[in-house]
């Protein structure tokens, strides 16, 4: 039985309406849990200051130690949620590529997980950022690509012309 | 010059992507105002009660007297500020078809109008409302038709295939 | 009749939670509108950029002239609903002061209007602003006094010490 | 080294603006996580259908076994993430009483924990949901009292006279 979904993919590639898609229609309960409910449950000066996480003007996003440290801490306690029984999918920017894939698979060990790409073509990202309003401008085009580099998958979704809800039963239909 | 830009179209078939993405494109500052506005202005009891606009469970909206006469008000306000010189577009779910343009045709005369239909396949905008998670499952579906019926335009973008951006640009090219 | 409440106060000095509670308490169904509905209502650019209104780290608000220019319309066009028959309460922040109120007064010229201060100490509203979370630190120090300067009142509210719904029953008495 | 802060009280009694002071006077960083984290990470469905929670019109919430599964699995996480270093506050209204306490000690065992209850007259409680305006009506009266109902704490808050700010300050006064 798959226990954790990982989606991993730039900033505006859809992956939080495939997951509120994948919740619809998968007959389980899944917790949808990712990197903007742990950026929201930081304290609001890491969201700005030294050692968090900081969305510089251009879209860059960059992560102190500080980040990093309550990130390994918050993704032992999604393994241990899984552990537990929860079933859960996790909506993920893999900023660092390979080596954040591997935290995230030290953890999990142990788990049935499977690992989704979500692509989007960056300049189709980009319009989807204008439209939705509520993200740094930049920040579509600058993790297309980069969150991918040495990453493995399971299976790869593309929203570039697929509806979110496609995807997720693309995705649910590898899910036992 | 073109005044106001009226878009007219279901829940959830992309109207207000639109309408950010045409802000972003068009030369002037354009104000995005329209339904959505007006509900959140209303107090909390009309958004339930007698007499406002309740949501229902299977996503039909029930609009009464009350929210008729508010809302008679509120377009006149947007034609008096397009008047004074603001640049407007409007976001409008046109529950009632040829009526509802009606109203807003009378209030917005004297004003030069660009009337833009809006539309999405019914079963892509009922995917894309589970997508968002943010609207009552059904709306999309039971306002995709009927909000056209009886309505002229000037133009008609179709955001089944489309991406919002694709959509703002047609529109832009047919703002004077 | 009173057909307008203009409420003016700084930042986190609790006008719209006394707006929410007006609307509940008046027997009539009252719009809401104000000056976070006209910054949501412009272009994403001009919430940034020149000519728009922008936060500075340190909480001041500077606007500039394209903010100016639609702001007056915008003005009109609250006057307009007005006059059309809706009843509406105003959520202002007189960055000039009396200057700020001249304009409202001028557009409003004809309209039974109630003009109402919401003061709150500096240092409380400061305490506010950190316990919501989703305001520039620094914005309820600089605006407590500023916004005060040279405008006159019907009646003003103070809470320091109130709770919106007795500051709410304060104003409703004076509502004709 | 206190490693959870567990806050517990009604709706609208005030926890959410304590806890985001608290992040900003305490000089470590810790996540703030709770209950409203939980129901938003759960499926659409299980926020109004049978076996997840329900708000009712009049305020109950109803919570059924496929919450309490999740819920169970959600606090193992926490408690994983206290265990790896994270500093964690937790955000939690006890609609069992003693019985959910007892829940929450049972999965930190080990850990060192500050139990915080937080207070606020039913009345002003109510006054404040009006306020706020996102919260079903009747919440914060049928709460006020129910969630504390057998659970012991280290220190409480009353927020009915007091700031935010100030109940932080309280208790960060306790944090080790």
């Amino acid at each position: 039985m798959t226990q954790v979904i990982v989606l991993n993919g730039g900033s505006s590639s859809g992956k939080s309406g495939i997951i509120r898609c994948l919740q619809a229609v998968l007959p389980d309960p899944w917790l949808a849990l990712g990197t903007d409910t742990l950026v929201e449950a930081m304290p609001m000066s890491m969201q700005t200051a030294d050692g968090g996480v900081e969305f510089a003007a251009d879209g860059a996003v960059i992560v102190g130690p500080g980040f990093r440290t309550l990130e390994a801490a918050w993704i032992e306690g999604i393994a241990a949620m899984a552990r537990a029984g929860a079933r859960v999918v996790v909506d993920e920017v893999f900023l660092g590529g390979a080596d954040s894939q591997q935290r995230w698979r030290t953890a999990l060990s142990g788990l049935r997980v499977l690992w989704v790409g979500v692509r989007c073509d960056g300049a189709v990202a980009a319009g989807r950022e204008v439209a939705r309003g509520d993200r740094t401008i930049g920040m579509a085009v600058s993790q297309a690509e980069v969150v991918h580099q040495g990453v493995t998958y399971d299976l790869e979704v593309d929203t570039t012309r697929a509806e979110s809800m496609e995807c997720a039963r693309t995705i649910a239909a590898r899910v036992e």
